[in-house]
């Protein structure tokens, strides 16, 4: 990371006056969205510009998380751009004020963030001589992969290409069944240690007999070294469901090397968790929770340097939850559930008028299931071209991702050893093959994209 | 037409609840869309659905005047279906308080039509049995033409290809020179008959000689049998708008037999009205203004039934123009200018500023010049599929339309001898062989559209 360092030193914090409302004109304000510029490589006149579009959080730490782009601006001669995706970091439409209410979220939807983008590129083109002919390909990884995808579907005059990365485009109602999710993040644990996944199947109800009682919310709040004591059974609720965001967040993180995405962790973690979850069927509930205990401090403090675990918290601090959450309860609505068997977790079936009701109690609004299935083609999207779906085998959010080639431009490239987007990240001498195989291809179809933009692309023009 | 009435009796007037606000959750309301159905023809499960994407008016009246839809319905075994666009026609978000303020104006735009239509098909399809795997293609004519290619840009995963009959979806600025679509009329007079172009480009200053005393604009007045008499020099502008208006309209309905769109009209109006000015060089001002007065008649008193003539209106009434107004005024700008050289008008040049200023009076609302352009393409379409553009040579809108082939599937067809959409209309005995060989060419196109939707799409399914 230490490469990155030095070329960090030379990118641009850059603010672009947007609409706050691309799509009436009622609401005519503007706000100020935050881009990184690099552009040591950028051979200009033309170079291609490779725009990350920007998800769920801080821009200057996806920035940090997407090496790849860094490897190969060199070769490509290409121009970086990190926008930053308006709600979250410092692209705030309504200053402090932008998460006060319903009123002041109405802006934060993919197609404004998406509009965002077009706009912000339309004008670093025209603003800037040597990239008024550039070709511009989008970046990105998970939401910031889908929305890539998007953007080339819904604005392909903009950008000629998009690579998406571990972007779970079908993870929407009727696309794929909704428990694939959590059976992928249950496989990583069964093929990381002998007995992993069951003992964590078991541990849900370990918790319940020991949170039955005040001494065993104690003896739990303590073995966990938790920061806020479990003080009901109730609060075990909580505490389980945070065990079971860490499970996944291991599934999305498990690198093959040492790495610091959602918390600094080492190589192949899970493998490293699984360690302290090879107890035989006999342990106790004690044993086992103790066991479990190691694992998730394997997760929360593998540096040592935490004093307690919060379970208000599960990764790092740079992701905006609460506007994901709004997110989640109006347009990207992704059913989960699990069923106990087939995972690791305690059953719960996908609820989404329980879910709606949520969503009304917390932000006054109700999700629309349907609309990003319409608006973004579900299944029916072989007519659009030039886009690169990735997913890596151990990535949870393969399961609602593009995993087989639609058409000729509209490919699929599966990296087996790979978690979340490993691909986006720095080269690293650990990396599989698999994932190197992926990146060489991708910077295939990314030279055939500019190379087809630089072609007359009209058949007869007057 | 006769056959048209009888088909007609087999129309279903529908309604269907859709969103007020697709983009946004603040606004939570839902209005009834009107949409008629004739399904005569259909052939169930799976014919293909052909569907007018309403433009900006009663949809009854486009029903009307889209007679090739009728004519090929039952060849393809197609049913058909009008949508009416929101804010026109029946459609009304808020009923009478649509139009009310700039706050109930605020779900008017392309954007939120094209979503209306996209979920009125969605639920078409997933409510009737028959209808699921149907193909749709979106048909359109002028505006609602426009709206049938961006549909089909950006919801190919409901429309399989789309016929923009008449279309300037590169009417915006700086995609054509504004001042073609008045060369365009002017060449319809200067065709139609002697001195014709240059008899009403010499009217503007004789209006101006005229108006300029009391009784010059009584005589005015009495020789255009006004309803309401021109009172000073300042309604003279408004009323040589009004003539402008009239030979613009008179250009896109300039048709070869007798035809009532706009106003009831004889066959190639124009030439009927050019036979009024075929008038000498030396006659004087009340001469030729007496000859244009005698021309406009043509247009608006063509049946006799008019007692006088309406200075306010120069169309059909079934046509929404302030909801068109308050679209220009917002993303649908579309600059146009004169010379009084390569026209036949007063110089007049474009003047954004001056526009937006007069749109903030209006509707306290900017235009926003740029955002078509960004968000439907401009030239930059190269990427779409299945999309004719058809104009007509007589249209002055084919100055903003598509009149080369893009690609392969983003093709052009040229009526030399059409006006406005001539090939949207019923066949008739006196259509030029150009635009029956257009039409069939439509249909070839459809057949292939349909079948290529009958065929997988996917590569390698899974």
């Amino acid at each position: 990371i230490s490469s990155f360092n030095m070329k960090y030193t030379l990118i641009l914090f850059v603010f672009y006056s947007l609409q706050i409302d691309h799509f009436g004109f009622l609401e005519d304000g503007t706000f100020k969205q935050r881009y990184l510029v690099a552009d040591q490589h950028w051979q200009q006149p033309g170079g291609p510009i490779l725009f990350y579009t920007g998800n769920e959080g801080d821009i200057t730490w996806f920035c940090n998380n997407t090496g790849f782009m860094w490897d190969i601006a060199e070769e490509l001669g290409a121009m970086l751009v990190f926008a930053e995706h308006r709600y979250y970091g410092e692209s705030l439409p309504f200053g402090q004020d932008s998460y006060s209410d319903s009123k002041h979220l109405n802006y934060l939807s993919s197609e404004q963030a998406l509009a965002d983008f077009a706009v912000l590129i339309q004008n670093l083109k025209s603003s800037s001589p040597g990239a008024r002919q550039s070709p511009v390909i989008a970046v990105g990884g998970s939401y910031g992969g889908m929305l890539a995808a998007w953007f080339r579907m819904k604005y392909p005059n903009i950008v000629v290409g998009a690579l998406a990365a571990s972007a779970p485009i079908w993870q929407f109602p009727d696309m794929v069944p909704c428990g694939d999710f959590y059976k992928i993040v249950t496989q990583d644990f069964a093929k990381s240690g002998n007995n992993c996944d069951a003992n964590i199947r078991k541990s849900w109800k370990a918790i319940n007999n020991v949170s039955s009682t005040a001494s065993g919310l104690q003896w739990l709040s303590e073995e966990f070294s938790l920061c806020a004591p479990l003080k009901s059974s109730i609060a075990a609720v909580g505490f389980k469901i945070w065990l079971q965001e860490t499970w996944v967040n291991l599934a999305m993180v498990d690198y093959p090397y040492q790495a610091n995405f959602l918390q600094p962790l080492p190589r192949w973690p899970i493998q490293v968790v699984c360690k302290f979850l090879v107890l035989d069927p006999g342990v106790s509930d004690y044993q086992l929770l103790h066991g479990v205990s190691q694992a998730v401090k394997v997760y929360y403090n593998y540096t040592g340097s935490s004093s307690c675990l919060n379970t208000s918290q599960t990764a790092t601090g740079s992701l905006g939850l609460l506007g994901w959450f709004y997110q989640a309860c109006t347009e990207m609505v992704m059913p989960m559930c699990t069923d106990g068997v087939h995972d690791m977790f305690e059953p719960e079936e996908w609820n989404l008028q329980a879910f709606s009701d949520e969503c009304n109690a917390m932000f006054g609004v109700r999700p629309r299931a349907d609309w990003a299935g319409t608006v973004y083609g579900a299944k029916d999207i072989a007519s659009h071209s030039n886009i690169i779906f990735s997913n890596g085998g151990l990535d949870p959010w393969s399961a609602g991702g593009v995993t087989y080639n639609i058409t000729d431009s509209l490919v699929s490239i599966l990296i087996p050893d790979g978690a979340h987007h490993l691909d986006l990240r720095f080269s690293n001498d650990q990396d599989p093959p698999s994932v190197r195989a992926a990146r060489a291809l991708e910077v295939m179809y990314f030279r055939e994209w500019i190379r087809q933009a630089k072609r007359p692309q009209t058949a007869s023009a007057p």
